[in-house]
């Protein structure tokens, strides 16, 4: 860990304008609640404002509209959360793996492993696994015959990916991770249902990261795609054949069916679905357990989720969704009814 | 992978009608967009019957309905899509696997495992379990004493099957999938919970597949069952003591709830939901993302899911979703004054 | 197993009152529809009343509600599944596992593990991990470095825990699951998600059961805590920096999003989420598959899902639903005009 630096030096590195004593030392971050002296909080979310007061950080990042609320040391930033962002990496850098192979690592004569890797106890590498500079496979890891996995990238223990599948630079997956499993190909035949071969891969650009136990399907004839920069969640499901564009961000448990198209620079809510076959424009956002059922042509955020209520009220109203056509027909016979008072008159 | 055949060989082994050159040669499907000479390629959902004018493909498979749609060779079936799942079968068939026993795999000596089986590196077979004919257990995978696997199924590497759990014959599971759980069997006492042990066990099938990370989970007493020719998707979670009949396909992310009994030939889409103690019957279909809440006794199709829309729209929307219940009775005493209207006169 | 117990011995060590003949001998549970002469079954859930008149157990637990609708040897409980649940115990009480380290197993020299513990074979222990008495880590799991688990703690295969987690004592953790991988913490700058380090960790309390596949993230400074007796189902996602009370149940599916604080004593049904930096208090209940996002201050049950129908109606309402402002506007309509009817006169 670096050790400390003064709000002038991080500034200097960093940008954003110091407001106070620019000499007090800083050596980690903090969150308002819980910082002490010789730490450093942020406030982005205005929800938290009111530990502001109380925090015993030794500095705060805040945007200009906030900075008048307090006294302490600060850095002011018009991006406090992405500011806040680069500060902790500055004082949590991540490490470059120790290089080696474990002894009881089961690595093809046929894969390419660089010096400069890292392969963890019990991982398996298969024939043809081409790894870049500086990879680490953390334990009981699998990689597929023909896998490629970019500089710089990390997986971490218990990650699957099957053959052929190809990883870009500086991504970080997480245990679990499943990725160039069969899509869900299947189609029927007299009541019985027969399998379509799933012979495309999975294709994942650099800088992407992929929480734990998500799971990516291969294409069934071509590629499954990740694009660059994109950021996923845990427990997400991407289906056979989908593109992810680039930069585009996934909360939890949200999925994507088979064959579906994202754009770029979207955002999807935690637990959002979005089903097959449909095509979704860049800077959309789907808001949390949202499910888009057509395409999306237009930027703009979308939304659809049943509003929760105290249990006995939303009886009463899911009754009434399940009638709304008998209520709107009451509607329309009452101004029938008054259209015609008119006529009679 | 076998050799090119033309399409009258192709009709010969799979039937269908050839309509066009019978001699082009075809060597591997393809999709219609990308698809290049001496490949074959598929129309089924009339959706991309637009690239069926741009395709490249050597030859297409597609339903009498759309096969004047191309003066491409070309194969006319009834159901273009499982003929091309098994004409891909054709061009890409599953292995039988190498058999052998991974050194640095742990087998009990109290399992029976034939010859022909495979066990890859670090996988633990447990005391009694019996695999059959063929079968191959990836990489790191952990069966519990007792576990059978039937012939020519196959688990891919990180897969967990618990004590006593049974497996058929050509089973396909992928990586990550938990077989055997506990069921979540808790009791409330006075404000603590306690845990019903789970003393039943998981029984699948024959011609199985379970895609990545789905969870299966024991039975309290009698057994989880999963029937033969189930199809079961991506992060799927079948709860105890629950039956999921013959043929029944459900897409990623779809859930049962422990006691459910799920008919036959179903197909419950992504993200679905049937709650417990819920018996559905034979040939019902369940739309992506709908919460199934009481039983199903008639075959159909059935849904629920809130139509999203753009933001504003939703806000206002769902706002007066939660205040149905007055809106419907300002119905009402519309209707009343104007009924009284009528009396009055 | 524990030899034969007739119902007079059962009701010494567990209470309640016997009804009928008290000498019957019980060698085991077993369900309603299954269970044989030997064994005990029960009745909770009023919907199996039915088949308290076909069993063919030689004995049953029951409410006083129900007690007069058999004439089977009986056991009366005020709350008989959690009796079931404890007489479950005691015929399949959870052994003490054999201690060992496996061969195969890789322990740091650093670790701290007890003689009374059991390490299975491939299972991965960090550097200044401590192990507490008679814990037992499954075939395949990684234990990161600095990782404490507590007395009498079971992790099933392929768990992995990440480096600085603590879990307390008595835990049963499921396969597959993940505790301590990165929270989602990216904040976006100019297109780009900047990662936020992940800096806190995961302490779980004391007997905690989590289930497989579920994934717990670690804070982004401080820590995710998973509270006393909280009980977590397959498949729950669980984010960074969230507090989830002591004592409270989540079904299947359910998930919370980051910063969010649960309550204790709460149950969240299947599929439930509820959304970031929201607080919930004790004795919440939130229905299966129902949206939380907004803080709850109340104790009670909340719900919200939309009620699912066959597909034709569904179609219909959920069209009215996404104009229900035009509707309530045309109710407006009408009641302006009949009001100015009333003027009129």
């Amino acid at each position: 860990m670096p050790g400390p630096l003064t709000l002038a030096q991080i500034a200097a590195r960093l940008g954003g304008r110091v407001v106070g004593d620019a000499e007090v030392l800083i050596s980690q971050v903090g969150s308002l609640e819980s910082a002490r002296a010789g730490q450093i909080a942020f406030l982005a979310n205005p929800k938290y404002r009111a530990s502001l007061a109380t925090t015993r950080a030794g500095a705060v990042v805040l945007a200009p509209a906030t900075e008048a609320l307090t006294r302490l040391p600060r850095i002011v930033s018009d991006n406090p959360y992405a500011y806040f962002a680069r500060l902790s990496q500055l004082f949590n850098p991540v490490g470059i793996p120790q290089p080696g192979i474990d002894a009881t690592a089961i690595v093809s004569p046929r894969a390419t492993v660089p010096q400069s890797a890292r392969i963890e106890a019990g991982a398996v590498i298969g024939d043809g696994a081409r790894l870049g500079e500086r990879v680490s496979i953390g334990a009981g890891c699998h990689l597929g015959a023909n896998v490629a996995i970019g500089d710089d990238s990390r997986l971490y223990p218990s990650v699957v990916v099957y053959a052929g599948c190809r990883i870009g630079a500086r991504a970080m997956i997480h245990s679990g991770v499943v990725i160039g499993a069969d899509g869900f190909g299947i189609a029927e035949d007299a009541g019985v249902w027969v399998k379509v071969p799933q012979i495309g891969a999975v294709i994942v650009g650099d800088d992407v990261e992929i929480g734990a136990n998500t799971t990516i399907d291969r294409g069934t004839i071509d590629d499954t795609v990740i694009e660059d920069g994109v950021k996923l969640d845990n427990q997400i499901q991407i289906g056979h054949n989908v593109r992810v564009g680039a930069h585009t961000a996934m909360a939890g448990f949200s999925g994507v069916a088979g064959s579906a198209d994202i754009g770029r620079h979207c955002t999807i809510g935690a637990a959002a679905i979005i089903l097959g076959h449909l095509t979704i424009v860049d800077h959309v956002h789907v808001s949390a357990a949202t499910v888009i059922s057509r395409s999306i042509r237009q930027p703009g955020t979308y939304s659809g989720v049943f509003p929760f209520d105290e249990h006995a009220s939303w009886v009463r109203n899911a009754a009434l969704v399940r009638h709304l056509d008998e209520l709107a027909q009451r509607v329309r016979a009452l101004e029938k009814h008054i259209a015609g008072e008119g006529k009679d008159e």
